[in-house]
């Protein structure tokens, strides 16, 4: 054979992504395993493990998927009645659609994303952070994951070249840091101070890396927090930029969770504050219509925007657009209602804001109630949810139990997610997925369920817990 | 500044993709100057440079949009008078997809795809080329770009791993692989035969580069051939596999096109022959919702099946679609529909045979028309056109042309193309965008222009090649 685990890409190999991981495929085999009839602890699977609110029930905003509907299926619109079934603002929407989109959705859109969908992609940050944005700047993608790869591509050169990463961080950034053979240079929050990110561990990591050689060109941050929550100030921010310009580093700035904030801290952008201080720092930043309170993960739509990018290099990154092909135009068009939902007076106002906030107000009851239930069970602390949808908890293991995996020849967090799968059907993440602090052990949990389901996830995890730490204390 | 054309991924630099080119860009531009109502030769762009034939206005097939809208919005469901505007099949669709699929359009599907999706895939092989296949073996992809791409990055290791490749090829292969830092390969195939593939040439183009050190590991076909158009005999297909057999080559088989053949020669799958072979060979092949009669290329969809792949690579390969979590639904969805069409008896099967129908006639017989016509015109030659969506015409250069694309700092062929677009508007890719034999001169264009524009193009393609052969002979 000529490909195998020998001779396959060790890059390949290298790269890990814990969010759809082992843990991930055990619980495919249990779910089979009810189908099957067989009998478990448990008779359905919840999974926590990713957030993928509509696999969970949450139901889709109505206004973008009535326009949906009519720009897949244009004869909708010639259809005696339609104007009965669709609101005059849906239908308005997809004659503007087809008409700056003679192909329709069928057709490749050009390399960046459409021209229209951009521009009032640049009308929603202008608005957002009171600047002046440009559809220039702006590449529509295949979820935020496409921006995040291509520009990680873009960067490392050979295995010197090192990028820094929150820890714990989102797996994206490892597994594509790893696939493109460079280094992951992780700079600790301090989960002690509620995961804030400290300017000082900043040049800590990024001497360190110097000193190991490693060619360090940019800094990844999740604001708010993937899988910490934490949302970051504006003059964090502003600290956080003057130590990029100190050391020429590139800011790629992951804003997808930008809708999901639910504690004091308001959601600030980078792009807002690069913009303010006049700062040529280089700048991309991620947005998604995956999170939020849309949550239209199986779309794969999203933006990035560029700023103080040398234009020869916004011309490689078209380049690499352009090699596969365009992201898929549905996913451009959710992209366009995201920035751009009914205005005040049109038909689906209401009923579009009622739908959001009616999301927005469930999820924080659910942050907020999963927060404090975690709190009260045994040997489990978390710190408060301020943004995104996940809690990531401290467990904190009696040896006993640590020596227990040892002796399953896993890592205490992996061990007690098994457990937890095996005893309740509970699918979380192990934090050793994010990277944690040597000695401390996490999971990452959804609060996605919905709310009479989180109170049943709840209930479980906290006899499962119970049981597990009195058998090992 | 910390990202710059000198420090930016030199492999990133190194990646060519002409379909998308300086000259698209070029025609961009006339196109935005038209729109400022400027006055050039002409008064519209027609794109030829790629096969996107919804963006020229050829209509989608109308069952698929109908599940679409269903699918994408499913209150339509419970719409009193739905079943006046769908047909029950469409609704049937539908309602299958939901109860099979929770989360709907919204949600990630498991990253492999949707499990049903992919068994209709299977049964698709099975019954196209008599064996039995397995959903297990399918990964649904965006797109079949998607799929080379993670094929090729799983095989390059480093700068001396090499992947055989046709000239011409479509350019997805050179750019993929030196993105990935390893070496093209280059076998030609013979014009002078009507690009036939002939396994002498094969074993020339291994043995040299086996000679330069290249570590060679995998041979890409493109089956119809892209942008040659011809089609692989069950007999050469055959001699392909014994060939990779003999050297210990992963077979990557590109058959996007295999609903468009107009000439004599069926088209025939390199599963069907390894199959039917009882081969070993290590077999990825690709498919696509872009190409066909269904032309979709706005969706994304497509899948690969992996055939003979070491169980521990398949692993690896579905961790690389994890890390991108899955492709998008629809484009799942569009997958399920090419694959199992309205049936006989089914209320819609009679539209959907008669569109699919009436696109094939039209688009054999536009492409019979313009290789006549090519053939017609001073100083080119074009091969048949036996599938895809492209003529690719050899044009004999005289001396004086030469040197005038020397002056003008281009390669002779693209003096030619960008002539052609300055004058006329058509926009066609330089043959070196796609290798060709040193000396030779192509360009590629598709015939994908409703039939009354197609003659336009001829048209206008025959005055301009006549007045630049008339100027330079």
């Amino acid at each position: 054979m000529q490909l195998t685990p020998d001779s396959i890409n060790p890059k390949v190999l290298e790269a890990q992504y814990a969010v759809r991981g082992a843990l991930v495929l055990r619980a495919m085999q249990h779910e089979r395993a009810l189908q099957q009839k067989q009998t478990l602890p448990f008779n359905e699977i919840l999974y926590c493990n990713i957030g993928n609110p509509h696999q969970l029930k949450q139901k889709p905003i109505t206004f973008f998927r009535q326009v949906l509907a009519l720009t897949d299926y244009p004869d909708l619109l010639d259809m005696q009645g339609c104007s009965e079934v669709f609101p005059a603002d849906a239908i308005a929407r997809a004659k503007d659609f087809h008409k700056n989109t003679p192909g329709g959705t069928g057709a490749y859109s050009e390399s960046q994303g459409l021209r229209h969908v951009r521009e009032n992609v640049a009308k929603f940050i202008a608005k957002r952070d009171g600047v002046t944005a440009y559809a220039d700047d702006i590449f529509l993608t295949d979820g935020a994951s496409q921006g995040v790869h291509i520009s990680i591509m873009c960067l490392v050169k050979n295995e010197l070249d090192g990028i820094m990463i929150p820890i714990p961080q989102y797996p994206l950034y490892t597994a594509t840091i790893s696939l493109n053979g460079g280094r992951a240079v992780g700079y600790y929050l301090d989960e002690s101070q509620g995961w804030t990110l400290d300017v000082s561990e900043l040049d800590r990591a990024l001497r360190e890396a110097r000193n190991q050689g490693t060619n360090v060109r940019a800094l990844a941050v999740i604001n708010p927090g993937n899988p910490t929550g934490q949302c970051l100030t504006e003059a964090n921010i502003r600290q956080v930029v003057e130590f990029c310009e100190r050391n020429n580093l590139v800011i790629l700035a992951d804003e997808v969770y930008q809708a999901n904030v639910y504690g004091d801290v308001p959601f600030t952008s980078f792009r807002k504050v690069v913009t303010h201080m006049k700062s040529n720092v280089e700048l991309i930043s991620y947005h998604s219509v995956s999170k939020g309170m849309i949550g239209e993960c199986g779309r794969r739509g999203g933006y990035m925007e560029l700023i103080n990018i040398d234009p020869v290099v916004v011309e490689q990154i078209y380049k690499l657009f352009s090699i596969s092909l365009c992201s898929n135009i549905a996913g451009q068009i959710i992209v366009d209602l995201m920035v751009n939902p009914p205005a005040k007076g049109d038909p689906s106002h209401d009923q579009y804001e009622r739908e959001m906030k009616d999301l927005f107000e469930s999820l924080k009851r659910r942050s907020q109630k999963l927060h404090a239930a975690l709190n009260s069970m045994k040997n489990i602390t978390c710190t408060e949810i301020g943004g995104a949808m996940y809690a990531f908890p401290s467990i904190h293991l009696p040896p006993s139990a640590v020596q227990a995996a040892k002796e399953a020849g896993m890592t205490p967090d992996t061990f007690y997610a098994v457990e937890l799968l095996d005893a309740t059907g509970i699918c979380v993440v192990p934090g050793s997925g994010f990277r944690q602090k040597q000695g401390s052990f996490h999971f990452r949990t959804t609060f996605l369920p919905s709310e009479s389901k989180m109170d049943d996830v709840i209930d479980k995890l906290r006899k499962f817990n119970q049981s597990f730490m009195d058998k090992y204390s």
